[in-house]
């Protein structure tokens, strides 16, 4: 593990955050709520988005300038309260206006810009408030606001979420949002991480995909999945450490530990979570299998209120792996750990202690290791419980 | 629609229940736990089980005995509080010896008998209660017991669900339970329909299977799938009216009736309901892709919880449509209606009347109609809301 970093500045980037009155726009708790990070110099981008039919007018206006112009952008504007999803071409219109209006601040292309959104889908941005904002965020740019962009960026999170390293001459720092809809294959709604190693935009993309793929996509709150899930790498090259294919490996891993620190605060602080919990799934004949298995467990709404519980209620668990669309599974051959403790021997339960069981299904962190008997290939997701909260926040949500 | 009957019976069935001590064992409030059906001459069966690959005992029992003796079945015998599930080889011989006394009870063959459990998976039948419940159970048959049938093999259900109907000369009768772990592709845990009818067991099957897919396999309410779901059609000819090719189409109809009113009973005692939602989808190019679009709009915590809040928050329903598994989809050409109210056309909102799109969702009954403007494929599933009930139930079912 490289080591922690003390103090929050990455060399040649600044963060502000204002109250622009977008959560006042929709009947929130005003706080701030527009976040501009810029690079004093032309940045390297890389973009993991969701894989969502339905993507917000964010998602595509970043897809695009990923497509056309990787290796020059100058800032990433961040607003909460409206997703700016299902808008149409006003929304898409609005998503390019604000972007423009930061770059006409910073003294770039709006090309230049990135956006990103979060919050209620089905509602145009309040184009008042973006306009009078971000000049405002502008003015209120400085080194050390990281803390601050991680708070500024959520929405029913109750904790900002946020990582930094120093590593061989460069450091990195991320932020993230996530609580509710949060499903592998794209997790947190929206993290951004920003270094200032060199590198070519095609190996960061590279670096980004392989980190996420060990990362956001192996964590579990709901099984719904956002139409704005986005994650960016901006790299700006200030520290002169340059990642040529020699050094890339040590990069990887060091982003990769930054996405997975991320994305285990992003469960830990799930909707209404009370518990972290681990779903490992080893012995498949076809990854695909371990992975249609642990996702068909972490989603399961019975295995997660039983944990909630604190009720070792394995059964649940050999339910749901049984109903998970698999191309080989054999019922008789499986085995099943919370943590050291074995419930299940070859599909048959174990004479374990039930105190035991239990004290470990009260716990607030448990691993759950089901064995398929059948092969060598592995997969593991994390999770969280299913709890009364979760129905408070998300049947209340826009009220 | 054929008209409700009247008097409980149906002709050459009786049935029983009992307080076995089953609840009790497993330290819940005592109340009758078992129950026995017997018909007074073979019956011709049809049975449609769960997909999940683990199944419990008795459905394993069950599916033998439909291969080679679909013709001359005389009883059914149903438990509560052990699913006799994830028991092995010793949950197996148990489920025999019941089925073994039961037979000796009747003076027919082993064979002859059919079981079927529900409750906790990975619990052995207590085996000293069942073999003292079984006599007492036979002594306890008359023809009018069905509503206490009804309550006995409830589990998490708050009311018993029954339902019968006269046509044509025959009569047909059925009882279920549901509540939790209901999916689509195997729907309420157990269900139960009779008939004096005289009809083939293929032809049987045959009608068991369309009634199925009509109505079980049509609600949601967890997405979740139970080890043991079992549906069982026993026609004993009783009435002397036979149900040949030509009478097929009126008695698929009334078949398919019981079903659909037992599944709409299920699902509107989901656990933790307090509404009932219809999720319609049309204009698919494919079938299989409206139907992955109901199942993962009707499995999504974040629509549930919408719903229970009554939040009219429709973006969730776009944003479940967009990660369902299809092979065509346009964002674009989706429009979305709450009954009778337009809020989406081709993927933007309309100016709709948001007092009137909340009152709607704050209704008892609602219908969710998805246009996907593609084609004209359709799908519909059946579907309840998810409430803080929903994880007390669930979050402590065994204690």
């Amino acid at each position: 593990m490289s080591k922690p970093l003390p103090l929050l500045s990455i060399k040649g980037f600044r963060v502000g955050t204002t109250d622009a009155g977008l959560r006042a726009w929709f009947g929130k708790t005003p706080s701030p709520d527009l976040t501009l990070v810029v690079a004093d110099k032309p940045c390297a981008v890389a973009g993991v988005f969701t894989t969502n039919k339905v993507k917000a007018a964010p998602v595509l206006l970043d897809q695009k300038r990923l497509a056309s112009n990787p290796e020059s952008i100058r800032g990433v504007l961040v607003n909460t309260a409206s997703a700016n999803a299902c808008t149409g071409q006003e929304g898409m219109q609005n998503a390019e206006e604000t972007a423009a209006l930061a770059a006409k601040q910073i003294g770039c292309l709006p090309q230049q810009i990135l956006v990103m959104s979060t919050g209620i889908i089905g509602v145009q941005l309040p184009m008042d408030q973006m306009r009078a904002g971000i000049p405002a965020v502008y003015g209120a740019l400085g080194a050390e606001n990281w803390p601050d962009a991680a708070k500024a960026i959520m929405t029913t999170d109750t904790r900002h979420k946020i990582h930094a390293i120093k590593s061989n001459g460069y450091t990195m720092l991320g932020i993230a949002k996530g609580a509710g809809m949060i499903a592998p294959d794209m997790a947190t709604m929206l993290s951004l991480i920003v270094t200032d190693a060199k590198i070519s935009a095609e190996l960061l993309q590279d670096a980004l995909q392989q980190a996420v793929r060990a990362s956001f996509n192996r964590i579990v709150v709901d099984g719904d999945m956002s139409t704005n899930d986005t994650v960016l790498a901006l790299a700006n090259g200030a520290s002169g450490v340059e990642i040529n294919e020699e050094q890339f490996p040590k990069f990887l891993v060091d982003l990769a530990q930054v996405c997975q620190v991320l994305a285990r605060k992003v469960v830990e602080d799930g909707e209404g979570a009370t518990k972290f919990i681990t779903i490992r799934i080893t012995g498949a004949r076809f990854e695909t299998d371990a992975k249609a298995i642990a996702h068909a467990i972490a989603t399961s709404a019975l295995v997660k209120t039983a944990f909630y519980g604190g009720d070792a209620n394995w059964g649940r668990i050999l339910a749901a792996a049984g109903r998970a669309p698999t191309k080989s599974f054999n019922a008789g051959k499986v085995s099943l750990w919370y943590n050291e403790l074995c419930l299940v021997e070859n599909g048959v339960p174990t004479n374990y202690n039930q105190a035991r069981a239990n004290a470990i299904a009260a716990g607030k962190e448990i691993e759950v290791r089901l064995e398929l008997g059948i092969g060598w290939r592995n997969y593991e997701v994390w999770t969280c419980d299913f709890s009364h909260d979760y129905v408070s926040i998300n049947g209340h949500y826009r009220t």
